[in-house]
């Protein structure tokens, strides 16, 4: 019997490397840096192993796995249930420029109204049905620009990344300014990670007896943004380990890269530069959205691989569009 | 090819079923309600199946997985580090006291002057040099009663079910009211649960540049307390997923089981009745550490399992005393 497992092994290694892991990246130096550090941190021959435990791998959500323009989706979402809700909960201007699809008028308002949105959607709300909600919007809302889905305009090369590095013994999170009731709908799905593989902002919560029924009831008080320092403090907290390998794309995930690659052995940062205005978005020093300045100014010189969308992508979306 | 792998499963389950899984169980209705549940959720066939990425189980750690008298392991060891400490950080008369070893008086001053106690024993402290600190107090400090380090005095019934859980496709978390820094020092090496799986109490952390260096660094103020209804709300926000399984010792974990056991499907709430004044504490209903009503009182009419450590354990600590 001993013979089995080495049979096994030699048949289907030939069949695995034969298969191109990245078929979306053009053949340029940013992937051929990712490639290479994964072959590093893998070979046990290499003075830059890593044990597979220690191979965590941490990604922003917004504008770094799916698309970010021409606001969040998150708040998309909201504003579209607070249009469908009863008026007597648009109880600021705030509000009542949400349920009119004011976009411009909400991005205006900065962090305060976009927070104050986004609350008004489903503080109330138990997780269930406020997670049956989000997953009815995904089935039929479409982005206004792509007409797709919101959950296809994932991208395809980070979608491809993704399973990458999981084939190589990583284990992928998302640490994202999003809510994590809100990402943890689709994100298994769509990007393969499973819901304790999330972190993200989150409200304040309730354990409540609802008709009899222990529920988590979503509160309206925020209780962590996972955004700027609070991404690597959300890592310690929750992973307890320091990534090897971390992917942003604006100054919000500035510290969770820096931290990420201070550490000693091999590490990797990537920032995903929206390059591409004709399909995607071009933006970054002065966008109201996923605005990117320390990073492009620091980040090259912390050795981090700075992803340029038009250059070094062949497909954008995981959609058809 | 195709064989090849039905031959390799038919020779490992024969070896594998022949070792008992949990040999410091007595054959007692406890042991065979758990293996009871297991053969249910993980048999392919049965009604009860689930699937392994469902099996989430959650543990209290103090008094659940290993003992919590005279006082919390951790507050033993604030007090230790407060004795050492330079004296005029000594502010107040219960870090006074601590200094000195005064359980008792601690113990009156309630959670109140647990917290702080623990809090002025890390405080600044960056994470990295607090668990230094825990873990060279964990290999000299030893038991005023049993005489063995803190980390030997883990339950071997309750190592052996973790393992038990987790060879049959479980994973296995802890979800207790100790800090999760302190816990993370010990717990892969002692329950051979990694540092993701530790979900906590957790203070402030602030991100800095030290020396140079990004460093997480530990602040005086309490970020969240998982006790009570924190420990459903902590399971929800980091798991995302009710459990199917669930222990603990005290009324602190009583909404972590009520939840845990709430949900559809097979569900299995356990708790540990400290009954065994002998070889290891006997207390319940007035105990300051561990009180137990609430669970001793609806527990059973809720289908939970009440060990009764004195009957159902053949033997208690991992460390031989």
């Amino acid at each position: 019997m001993r013979r089995l497992i080495p049979i096994v092994v030699a048949t289907l290694i030939p069949f695995t490397l034969s298969a191109d892991p990245l078929p979306s990246w053009t053949d340029t130096e940013a992937r051929n840096r990712i490639v290479a550090f994964v072959d590093g941190v893998t070979d046990p021959d290499s003075d830059d192993y890593v044990t597979p435990a220690d191979r965590i791998a941490v990604f922003d959500n917004d504008g770094t796995l799916w698309a970010e323009q021409p606001v969040y989706f998150q708040l998309i979402f909201a504003m579209d249930k607070l249009a469908e809700s009863d008026p007597s909960i648009l109880s600021s201007p705030t509000l009542e420029a949400a349920a009119k699809g004011d976009v411009e008028g909400i991005a205006a308002g900065g962090k305060e109204a976009l927070i104050e949105v986004v609350n008004a959607s489903h503080s109330g709300l138990s997780v269930a049905d406020f997670q049956t909600s989000v997953a009815e919007w995904l089935d039929t809302a479409r982005h206004p620009k792509t007409n797709l889905p919101y959950d296809q305009m994932t991208y395809q090369p980070m979608v491809e990344l993704l399973r990458y590095l999981r084939d190589e013994g990583f284990t992928t999170y998302i640490v994202s300014g999003g809510g994590i009731h809100f990402m943890r709908v689709f994100a298994e799905k769509a990007y393969g990670i499973p819901p304790e593989q999330i972190l993200g902002t989150y409200n304040d919560s309730t354990y409540e007896i609802v008709d009899g029924t222990p529920t988590i009831v979503k509160a309206p008080g925020l209780a962590f943004i996972d955004d700027k320092e609070g991404k690597p403090i959300n890592i310690d907290r929750t992973i307890g380990k320091r990534p090897i390998f971390a992917a942003g794309n604006s100054d919000g995930d500035f510290a969770m890269l820096e931290w990420t690659t201070a550490g000693t052995g091999p590490r990797m940062g990537l920032l995903i530069h929206h390059t591409d205005g004709e399909r995607e978005w071009a933006y970054d020093r002065d966008s109201h959205i996923g605005r990117l300045v320390d990073g492009l100014d620091k980040g090259p010189d912390l050795g981090w691989v700075i992803v340029d969308m038009a250059n070094d992508w062949s497909r954008i979306y995981t959609g058809k569009n």
